[in-house]
């Protein structure tokens, strides 16, 4: 659902919300989730379906682009060689991403006889974000189980927050998370829609700015912030079904870190930052009948709103982690914040009228 | 000088600003500039001097960094080989950029009399905007003998605004050009410098944000905006005595990126976004004595202070264009306003507080 | 132990063969590897540990680089961002890389308590090929303990050929698998060591060429090859004690490349050519005590010996795995001939002199 | 013309020579080339000129890729970034590249008034090699109007071996020069051609093979060869009008480096090894008037016979160079040998089977 109130989009006049304002309004497109969130367990599993068919079969023109790689995604190398998504896209935490990478594949094989068989492998695209702050991370805990049923629950619905992939996830050292939003914009008269589920695990608190508003500073002033690493990563899912081919894919999913940077950080060392967009526009098939196929395509000298597109849709879901999340308390018993609680505490002592805007203006 | 008044750093605590504030801080870092103001001619030539010994003799570990490239810098192909600057760099117009690598072939051979005789050739690294908005681009009118000159004339002197090769430039939609800045941070009890130069000529003036405040709207609505496509772009050079090799210079030109977002910009498709970094503490001998070199490096576990270094430099330094640019008639008599009379004449009608602030918080 | 008989070596005249030709040359490098080859199941881990004390703490320079990206090795991300290695290398098949995931990241915790709890997590390296022509891929057989019993089981003993994880692979449509091989070199009048571990699934039999006679074209005539689309994969590690930095190490990498098409093939759609470089000569520390650390480094101005021992010890190993790989009967009921009992066939009808020289050169 | 003799393919079954078996070959592509070897001048320039029509307004799919970097080629930056190539291509020596630069700049300009006035600027492509060990590169002899007269002079003839930005290179430590070959190749019924046009300067003598003949180690020993470092280069331009997307031209582009080291050649570190490919079957209009429009690609699946294609085209062209290079005095006066004259002058002494077999086969 994204914001509850309206995004107060400064980036993107031209583009507006999807009707769900979730990655899933890209037809084709559904999510599942599972959330583990007792004792010191508080991680998940998501996973974005990129299509309702065989993705396998038809492939989808994709592009991967590392902001900064201290990062375990796997599956990056071949969409970078062939331009193509060919699975599911399962999100977790780090040391479930072999787990995730051997549901992924037995999944595959189980609908595509002929993989390993008479055709080629696939490649599992698994992405991950370091919850061992909240979640007591060395107790790989996820089932190969667990992650095929979270690929066989998929649906239009995307909870958001603490959920999911998302539920030990940290964000400018409050409480992180699932974030999701979409924008529609019109080409040649017809709409187009591009959505964003992001993992977001990144930032240190000192730096959060939203809608101009310093909070970040004015909450760590107050809790003598000391956390001096970046331990985070931030996972964004870029889908669309404007046709874009991998090296526009690529261009777009590159402004994806403009997105992130705009509520304050800096891409910090420890950070995993990668980005992943597909289209489900044109289909690259498996056992294809001719040599040649025709493809339609964006052209690049217009490409410019749809940079802007990005650039909102990611802020907003980003944003959305925020609002959304819950606090929890974290694997040594301490809470992580919320926003919402973090800043109701903070006003509770300082009544910041610039605060209370921005309390209003997000609806938390 | 950067900025007349303290800037307002939000994401760099640990580090200073240089004496000078600006790149020649950095110990053996000269810069000299050519202007051409009248008639039609509103372009010019900027050189940053990376040592004041023959650096092709003693190289400097380096690294380019393309944000977006839709651009015509020359030699960033072998910089990323070899990891080592070995030349001067030139700034200059798009149509000028031929002449320049002439010129500093040129220098360079006359310098070094074994170049293409007992030794290899030279990589000439000139950079670049279309200043074509403003100066009649077409009339190619930069001679060999400016560029020449301009390399023979640098000191620690750094004018700002609309210099040298930022005299045709624009930022934002107003009045762009050159700009810079310092920062001091301790390691281990000893001072180190990273220095920015920036040659600005990006945006959509809607989008600039300056301090939390979101002047380029205010300003956009007024004159109801009509451009819609980037022709710009923006070249950051990145100048430091810090230990940095070529791998972890990638990496901080990398972070310029967030500085240059930071005002409000989502890196458009025809924007030519380069950095290049280079580090004065080990030199690499182009006759090397020895098979083996010890070199000093910082470790990675550290960097995020000196990321966060370059954000804060590089956003200074775009600040520093806006402040310092002045008003120029454009080739087709239109003037292009600086920052400074854009908010004058805004403020004539308006007064509003917001901007008031900002422009005392500016000094403009 | 590489070829029984003398490398014949066309390229790199300044380098000798190690004592023991093969990677564990590399003083501190340990090789570890388990193989399954029975009824329908053809597959293995081959594990190549990096140092003999606790890699994770004490990190090493490493580089990887994508010949042709059609693989699904895991690491590769965070290796090109930080340039460095931290865990043992596994190899296995393409569908037990999750679970070779899973156990090295265990491991990895095991010996180190602060991994994912004081400190950040680890970055696990998989490489992989598909071995499902010979092994019945889909029957993911490999489970966490055989990974963990072949990481504890490591020495500097190498068996090369049908072995591993190159039991069930395939080269230029002859038996494939594991090869290795050393060379020395004097640097400054001391002696440094650079070994090759391949996993070699790649190549048409028509292509190959040995030793200038092209004795594929001579075979697949012969056998009317049919296969028509690249399966394969090569995978290479590259070891050495030679003060590489990460940025050289890609340059070496790179030349792995020459190597591998040297025998004659083309780097095909389907194949997944990954090269890994590391060097143990420099440490970097996971907890740095100082953040300047002084590193010893070749000058890239004398690399090019070091190109050609890349290139040799490359072209060696594969004729290794091509020499000591044994013929074995595919899941299918199909032999899969080595090297040796296709030159055997061959000669029983064709009794070719060149042939013959070739099979006395070899050993075979 | 290629080789006067058949080119003993063993690498592309599938693919034939075209009717001049010329890079002109491709319809729309012609050559243009103006030839200095006088004196201690021996330079030139080769111009591609991709299309026969307004390049800029119609842009062709591009991509560049660098096998080494050491080299001074412009123009790689927007390729890769834009997947277009909207200028002819000039090759010349190292030190006429900025000459040929605003020439072909301006050329550009004349042809279209539009650019630098009402729309972006041009990006010109240059490509170079080091001509110095025969040329006296540091005299920059080549002119504005040189440059010009030659982009204005193209036709399909293609003179090779000591001819245009060939004259002074050399290649295996032999006289090298210009090259070029095609091949033609049924999709779906029709005929498709690829061609290239190599401009080869690399190499050492001692590692040259052709046609499994160590024909280099055989000259090399007789003439005691004492060059140790790389100076050289080779720069391949690929057209086809098969329809590549700008990725596939990627892929495509990296096969070259196949092609260039079945010749003996490892890549050594001073070799400026840059490759263009780029494809007629689609254009890119500058000023589109949809937002969408359709292109046609070639499926990834079928690729492996377009890659074993450039291999065998752009093999063919570098024997084309050195079977039709003549011997040269360099600024020195020392003769540059050419193939020819090495080889009659070792017969004379040796009299070698193989080599004369080698002869007769190269018909030289």
């Amino acid at each position: 659902m994204g914001l509850t109130k309206p995004f107060l989009d400064t980036i993107s006049t031209e583009s507006t919300r999807g009707p769900l304002n979730l990655i899933t309004d890209v037809p084709g497109v559904s999510v599942g989730q599972t959330t583990f969130n007792s004792g010191t367990h508080h991680t998940g599993i998501t996973v974005v379906k990129p299509t309702d068919d065989n993705v396998f079969l038809n492939k989808l023109p994709a592009a991967a682009h590392v902001i900064n790689g201290f990062g375990k995604s796997t599956g990056l190398v071949q969409i970078n060689e062939l331009g193509t998504l060919e699975t599911p896209i399962v999100l977790t935490n780090t040391f479930a991403v072999g787990t995730a990478e051997t549901a992924l594949a037995e999944t595959m094989m189980a609908e595509n006889p002929a993989i390993g068989d008479t055709t080629s492998t696939v490649n599992p695209v698994i992405m991950e974000c370091n919850d061992g702050d909240i979640n007591d991370i060395r107790d790989v805990f996820i089932t190969k189980k667990d992650v095929l049923n979270t690929l066989h629950q998929t649906s239009q619905t995307v909870a958001e927050g603490t959920v999911g992939a998302g539920v030990g996830m940290s964000c400018y050292d409050l409480k992180g998370g699932i974030g999701s939003a979409s924008r529609v914009i019109n080409i040649d008269g017809k709409p187009f829609t591009m959505g964003a589920l992001v993992l977001s695990n990144y930032g240190f608190l000192r730096d959060l700015n939203i809608y101009n508003v310093p909070v970040g500073e004015k909450l760590a002033t107050d809790k003598a912030e000391k956390r001096q690493k970046e331990k985070g990563s931030i996972v964004t899912v870029l889908a669309t079904d404007i046709p874009f081919n991998s090296r526009q894919l690529t261009r777009i999913a590159k402004r994806a870190s403009v997105g992130i940077t705009r509520t304050g950080a800096f891409i910090g060392n420890g950070s995993g930052e990668i980005v992943l967009a597909f289209s489900t526009a044109n289909r690259v098939a498996h056992y294809p009948k001719t040599e040649l196929t025709a493809q339609t395509a964006i052209t690049d000298d217009k490409i410019d709103r749809y940079f802007r597109m990005t650039v909102s849709v990611v802020e907003e879901a980003i944003l959305s982690v925020l609002t959304h999340a819950t606090t929890v308390t974290d694997r040594k018993g301490n809470p992580r914040l919320s926003l919402h609680d973090a800043l109701q505490a903070y006003q509770a002592e300082h009544a910041d009228p610039e605060v209370a805007r921005l309390q209003a203006q997000l609806g938390i």
